[in-house]
């Protein structure tokens, strides 16, 4: 993540931080050397690769006439999970992943490490209030699709050009107030002995359906 | 996870433990109560919920003349991601999980709980030699698909009746003396700014595609 960092975002990076081993990294700028122990104290990893970077947030503004392709994550909270579903937006070539404030931060350290670098090249922002961003998303032409286990699995949509897909929280899924304002509830088809699927599987299924 | 095999595969339990504060649930048989800090001993959660179950391993043999759909997983490490393949596999009806031996144990606790009880409901078989594997798949008219950068991303391919969905190592992939016996290699079409998918959404997605 480093490595991509330094190549495709440079004016992102404060510094960086690298051990001993690794001293002929030392044509870049801002670079401080520390010792195993030192390392092993700043890393938030257990078994950290001996290298790190400290980045400034970018803030990106919300332009909704220009976007195609968004996602909307309604308070999720399983770190894990928004760093693979930001991996995969990315993948999918999603233009924005909007985030409720009560959500996991996209930030946090495990985030980060699942993004896999798609932190520093998908926007990111976080929604004050979920139901005037909904209007806002209804004004600017965008058809809306949850997923949900109360959805349809053959809905009969053209793809639309504009479009946001939402996905709720690992346990309780889309709140019904939120489920109500969406055009079209989706369900993947399967085998009903089984509860569930995963959220980032589901998201990922879904992003490949109507984002491809 | 217990309650559930409670109530759909009572014959897999050896026995139950629970703290006292579910005492109620005593007309179990085989149940034992356990103190707290004998609890947090027995189990390899963090933060264990008070409730264990101790099952039998199921044998299964594998029958390719009855199956129709098969994942086959090749040299598989991430516990999270074995788990999580094997309940997307169950929700989509896969008939049998095959994982080469040198992949991570499906008895992993991590791939236990990842899997919400699906391993309990779908086959998992350790296969010893996976060039021997292929000819026999190729024999019982199975058609292999398998997911690799190397992959066409519009493969033109009627579904077929019998078919095997091959994935490689997160790292690594399919090792190519694998590659080259596979009748088709898919690649999920995304931006090529970002290196790879997560392995599990690959194969939740590949599901989705191939075996709805």
């Amino acid at each position: 993540m480093v490595d991509e960092l330094l190549q495709n975002h440079p004016e992102q990076i404060e510094f960086i931080v690298i051990i001993e081993k690794y001293k002929d990294l030392k044509t870049i700028e801002n670079l401080f050397v520390a010792t195993d122990k030192e390392f092993q104290e700043l890393s938030t990893l257990s078994t950290p690769d001996g290298i790190l970077a400290v980045c400034k947030i970018q803030q990106t503004q919300l332009d909704l006439n220009s976007a195609k392709k968004i996602v909307l994550l309604n308070n999720i909270s399983d770190p894990g999970n928004l760093g693979t579903i930001i991996r995969t937006a990315n993948w999918f070539n999603v233009d924005y992943l909007l985030l409720t404030k009560n959500s996991v931060d996209c930030f946090n350290p495990k985030v980060v490490q699942a993004s896999m670098g798609s932190l520093f090249r998908l926007p990111v922002i976080f929604i004050d209030d979920i139901e005037q961003l909904m209007q806002k998303l209804k004004n600017d032409n965008f058809t809306t699709i949850g997923l949900s286990l109360n959805g349809n699995p053959n809905p009969s949509l053209q793809t639309p050009e504009k479009l946001v897909l939402i996905f709720g929280s690992e346990s309780h899924g889309i709140p019904n107030q939120i489920e109500s304002q969406i055009d079209c509830l989706y369900k993947i088809p399967g085998n009903p002995q089984v509860e569930s699927l995963n959220l980032s599987i589901s998201a990922g299924i879904a992003m490949h359906q109507f984002f491809k």
